[in-house]
C-alpha cells in the first residue's frame, strides 16, 4: 500500500495539477514551441468588437503581462473578466509588434475566481497609499506593494548572504524575555489569556513577569561568547503609544554581534551588510527599484555608488561642532550632551556629507548600560562610550551599535548607576566572570532600510501588516 | 572634519584591531609563511615540565585546536590559563607529528578573561543534557551545543535556499494578531504593562484583545493571493501548560503558501525543502552531524538517502488499515474518524515504511476549518479534507499541510460550523471573493527538524533560549 507520491498522485489530484503547470510570468520565453499555462490576477480589461486585451500580474515581477485574445475566443469566456479576478490562459509566447514586450495571444481562457468590480475596492485606476493601507489584505496585489514585497524580500537575503558568508551564525534569540531592559511600559506584557497581571508568581505562566522583547542583543551576546559571530534577525515590539510614520509597535532587527571584535569591525561589518543587501535588491529588483525612483533618476545613481564607497566618519564632538557652526536653525540647538535629534541627524547625512555617516563617541550618559566606556576620555564631565550610529539621508539613524562593557566591575557600577539589579542579569555578568571577551555589535531597523531603499516615507508601508497603536484588525 | 572611518578607526581604536587580525579555527592553514592570531575559550589544559597544552575552540568549527607551548612560553604567562577562560594566542601553524591534526605552536598566550574553576560551573569533563539546560547562557561552549548552534544555522539556510531558488517569497507576517484561532486559552494574550485584560476597547493599546500568533499561515494567504508563492519563517507561540518533552511555549514555524497549487505541489515542495535542508546541513556541517550520530554509524547513511529518495504515500484510510493490521498492541486502537497519536505516527514512519511517509486525506472532522473538503467522498461521514502530513522516524508529524478551501460558501459555512463569526475574519473571506484561486500551503516545525537531524530527544535542547510553563529565566 505503500507508492512513490510523485507519481501517483500526478493521476489523483489530476485537477490542481493542470495548473501547477504554468509558467511564472518573469519566466516566459517568447516563441517557445509550446504554448504556455500563465495565471494571474486581472489589472485591466479592454475590450473591443474582435480583439480584447487583458493585463495579469501572479507577482513573481513587476511587469504585468498583456493577454491577446481574437476572434477564436468565445466572448462569453471573458464574460466575468473583471478587474480583480483569476484567471488561468493558455496560449502563445510571443512579442508584441511595437513595444517588444512580451505578451500571450490566448487560445483558451479560464476564469478562476469572480471579482464584481461594484464591491472591489481596488477597481479603480489609482488608489493612495493611504487608502490601500486601509485595505491590507488586498494592497499587495497593487503595484507599490508588489515591487515592495519583493525589494524587502531582497534586502532579507542580501543581509543573510553577507552575514552568512562573514561567518556570522544566525540564532534564533527569545522573543518571550523576563528582561525588562527599557523599563517604565515601554515594553509589551505577555500574560496567558485570562490571567491577571497578578505579582504572584503562582499564578503567571512563566512564574514571573514576561515581556516581549525590544531587542535580542543580551541573548546574541551570550551566543557571541561562546560561537564568536553571531546573528539574530527576528521580530521586535515597543509599547510606545506614538502615532507617527516612523513608530511601529512591531518591527524586525537584524542584530549582529562578534567577539574579538571593536568599534573597527562594527562600522566595518554595518557598512558591508548594508552594501551587500543594496545591491543584492539592486541586482534581483531593478524593475522594482527603478519603479520606486521613477520621479528621481538620480536616486538608483546614488544607491548604486553606496554599495562601493566608504562610509565617512566622525565623531560625536566632532558632530556637534558642525552643527554648532552649521548655516540651519534647528528646532534644538546643538550642545555638548544633547542627544542628536532626527533634524541633527539628517543634516549631517544629507547637507554635510551628502549620503551615510558614521557618528562615534557618544556621551555616556546618552546611552545604555551595556556600552563600554572609552578608555582616554576629556575628564570626568565628557565620559564617552564606543558607539557609534550610521545616519543615513531621508531616515536619520539606520544602524545603532557600540563596543560591549566586558569588564564586570564597571559594567556592575554602571548597572547600579542605571537602577538595574545586577542580580536580574545575573547570567549575563557570567560572561564577563568566565572568559569575558572584548565584543562588539549592532542593530538595523530593517523597515528603515527598506524605507531608504524604496525611498517611501511611512514606515507602516514598509511592513507587510503593520501593527501600531489601535491597528491590529487583520 | 571627514575622513575614511577604514584608515582613521585603524590607528584610533588600535587596541581592538589587534585581535580582529584573528583566523577563526576552520581557517587555520599549517605550514603558512606567516605565524597566526588565534581567540577562543579553553577546554582543557594540561602542564608539564617543559611543555604545556591547552586546547581552545572559537564557536567556527567542531574542532577544538591544540596550543602547544614550549620553555620559550613564560610559565606565569600560563597562571590564569583555565578552564572557560578566553585567550589569544600568536603562533606557527602546523601539523601534529603523530596525529596530522592541526595545531598551533605557540609564541605569545595572553589572558583576555579569566575563569575561576572553583566557581566555574563547567569545569568539570562532561555534563548531561538536563545539567546544562540549568545554565543556559554557557551551554554554547559545551560541544553539543557548539554543534546544534551550527546544524541549525545551516537548516534555517538550507531551508531559505530550496525557497528562494523556487521563487517563494519571504513575507514577515505578524506576530501579534486579533485572530484568536486556536480559541480557549491556549494563545497568549498581549497588553500593555500596566493595562489590564479590559473587555472594553478604549483601554486596549489596540482598540481591540491581541495575542501572540500560532502560525502566519492565514496572513500568509493574504501574500499568496497576489504574490503566487510566499513563505514566513518566524516565532509561533502556544500557551498550552504542558511540561514534556515535545512542547515549546515559543517555537519557529516554517510556513510556505502556493497559488494555483493543489496537494501534489504541497507535497512536492515539502519533501524538496526538507531534503535541501538536510543536504546543505550535512555539507555545511559534517563533523557536528557526525558527532550527534556517533554511537549510530547508520544514522548518516539514512540522512544521506533520504536526500535523493522520494517519500512514499498512503491515505488517511489506507494508514488506519495499516494500523489495525499491525502486529502492535497500540495504547489507542486504531478506527476511522480518530486522530493520529505519535504511536501510530511513528508506527507508520519507523516500522511499516523505514523512513519519512506522507498520510494524506484526513477525515474533515480532525482538521481545522479552512482545509479544502475533497469533492468525492464515500459518503457524508467520511467526509475527507485535502491534508497532508509528513511523517518522520523518531518524531512523528514533522509537516503538516492542505489545499484551502477557495469557495466562499463552503468555507463560510465550515467557519459557523466551527464557531467561527465570519466577519471576525472577513478580510479573509474577501481572499475568495475578489479573484480566488485554488492555494494550498504546509507548515513545519522547525524544532522538530532540528531534533530530526542531531538524534536529540529534548525539544528544549533544539532552540538557543527554550520557553516553557515555569521557565523564562534567561
Amino acid at each position: 500500500m505503500l507508492r512513490s507520491a510523485a507519481k501517483w498522485l500526478r493521476v489523483r489530484y489530476a485537477s490542481t495539477q493542470s495548473l501547477a503547470q504554468r509558467t511564472p510570468i518573469k519566466d516566459l520565453v517568447p516563441h517557445d514551441k509550446d504554448s504556455a499555462l500563465v495565471c494571474g490576477w486581472v489589472k485591466t480589461i479592454r475590450r473591443q468588437k474582435n480583439l480584447s486585451f487583458i493585463t495579469i500580474n501572479d507577482g513573481s515581477s513587476f511587469q504585468s503581462l498583456q493577454i491577446v485574445c481574437d476572434a477564436s475566443i468565445d466572448p462569453a469566456a471573458l464574460d466575468n473578466v473583471s478587474v480583480g479576478s483569476s484567471i488561468s490562459v493558455q496560449g502563445v509566447v510571443t512579442r508584441a509588434p511595437k513595444s517588444g514586450q512580451v505578451e500571450v495571444q490566448a487560445q483558451s481562457v479560464v476564469v478562476l475566481g469572480k471579482s464584481d468590480p461594484s464591491i472591489y475596492p481596488l477597481s479603480k485606476k489609482y488608489h493612495s497609499l493611504e487608502f490601500v493601507r486601509d485595505h491590507l489584505h488586498l494592497r499587495p496585489r497593487t503595484n507599490t506593494f508588489g515591487a515592495l514585497t519583493r525589494v524587502r524580500n531582497a534586502l532579507s537575503q542580501g543581509l543573510h548572504q553577507y552575514l552568512q558568508s562573514n561567518d556570522f551564525v544566525q540564532v534564533h534569540t527569545p522573543i518571550l524575555t523576563s528582561i525588562d531592559a527599557e523599563g517604565a511600559g515601554e515594553q509589551f506584557r505577555v500574560i496567558r489569556d485570562g490571567e491577571t497581571q497578578a505579582k504572584d508568581s503562582q499564578d503567571q505562566f512563566f512564574g514571573r513577569p514576561a515581556f516581549l522583547t525590544v531587542s535580542g542583543q543580551l541573548h546574541a551576546e551570550m551566543y557571541a561568547c561562546a560561537m564568536s559571530k553571531v546573528y539574530t534577525f527576528g521580530p521586535t515590539f515597543r509599547a510606545e503609544n506614538s502615532n507617527t510614520s516612523r513608530h511601529l509597535s512591531e518591527f524586525w532587527m537584524v542584530e549582529p554581534e562578534m567577539a574579538f571584535a571593536g568599534l573597527n569591525e562594527c562600522m566595518g561589518s554595518a557598512q558591508g551588510a548594508l552594501q551587500a543587501a543594496v545591491d543584492f535588491a539592486l541586482t534581483k529588483c531593478e524593475d522594482d527599484i527603478a519603479f520606486f525612483h521613477k520621479s528621481d533618476e538620480k536616486a538608483i545613481d546614488r544607491l548604486q555608488s553606496l554599495a562601493t564607497a566608504e562610509i565617512p566618519h566622525v565623531t560625536y564632538t566632532e558632530a556637534i561642532s558642525i552643527l554648532e557652526a552649521a548655516p540651519t536653525k534647528f528646532e534644538l540647538a546643538p550642545q555638548w550632551g544633547m542627544d542628536l535629534k532626527t533634524e541633527h541627524e539628517r543634516y549631517l547625512a544629507e547637507k554635510h556629507v551628502g549620503g551615510p555617516v558614521f557618528v562615534t563617541d557618544y556621551p555616556a550618559a546618552l546611552k545604555a548600560f551595556y556600552m563600554r566606556e572609552n578608555d582616554s576620555n576629556d575628564g570626568p564631565e565628557r565620559t564617552t562610550v564606543a558607539a557609534m550610529d550610521l545616519l543615513v539621508p531621508g531616515i536619520g539613524e539606520l544602524v545603532g551599535g557600540s563596543v560591549r562593557e566586558e569588564r564586570l566591575e564597571i559594567l556592575e557600577r554602571k548597572m547600579l548607576a542605571n537602577g538595574i539589579n545586577p542580580l536580574d542579569l545575573d547570567w549575563y555578568l557570567d560572561l564577563r566572570r568566565f572568559g569575558s571577551v572584548p565584543h562588539a555589535g549592532w542593530g538595523m531597523g530593517f523597515e528603515r532600510l527598506v524605507l531608504f531603499v524604496t525611498g517611501l516615507e511611512n514606515i507602516r508601508d514598509a511592513i507587510a501588516v503593520p501593527r501600531t497603536p489601535g491597528a491590529c484588525r487583520y
